[in-house]
């Protein structure tokens, strides 16, 4: 073991946010960037599932509070210089953005534009309102 | 092609930066996470070489400038809400961390504390001072 007060770093952040980044544990694929605060993170180590920090909501994100798509945490590691973080999680029902895809970054750019490279797997408008334990 | 004004759209962080994270195209690594401007991705696009921002310096990153490990750009993909930015690379040289390691993210947390699990594969004294093409 090592130090790990400095691991993350939240305090390297003026808004005490760190960028998270969730890899499928299984397949590689990245599937969304969200942001932690220490918090967040805290209960994510604790809890075994992800919890971001909603910017827009102002609040812990539970990811899958509502569709009950939660990521269940198969390892966190944190960055050389301690302000960033990668879950590798296994991803309840696949579609890990509100979109119902696999991933959120299904927009590829070229310097020709960009051009949507995915579908969804599932329908949005059933993602949510949908509860699970 | 999609509307391509939003993807990525660097209005939304207050500093113009948003996160990028390279991940390595042979075998799904993330390798790491850094900042990009407009500047940055566009020169990213034209050049198929990762350009990032860099906070410290306060200046556009040319990945691998000094140690010669730039990184090939394989694919661009932005995220549904246009904030985040993942590149698919090939990473001349392996080694995308300044430590000397193939990733960045070699600290593991769990609950216990932190660990370090992967070992430099070059001697960081020697990846500075090195010019390459």
């Amino acid at each position: 073991m090592t130090d790990s007060s400095a691991y993350p770093d939240f305090s390297k952040s003026a808004d005490g946010l760190l960028p998270a980044v969730a890899q499928c544990a299984e397949t590689g694929a990245v599937l969304m960037l969200a942001y932690m605060n220490a918090e967040s993170y805290a209960e994510t180590l604790a809890t075994g599932r992800a919890v971001y920090y909603s910017r827009s909501r102002g609040r812990l994100w539970r990811k899958g509070e509502e569709s009950g798509h939660v990521q269940e945490i198969r390892g966190v590691f944190v960055d050389c210089d301690g302000d960033a973080i990668l879950l590798k999680v296994h991803q309840r029902g696949q579609a890990s953005c509100h979109t119902g895809r696999v991933s959120c970054f299904f927009h590829q750019a070229t310097p020709d534009g960009i051009q949507i490279v995915s579908d969804p797997i599932i329908d949005p408008a059933q993602l949510y309102g949908k509860k699970h334990d």
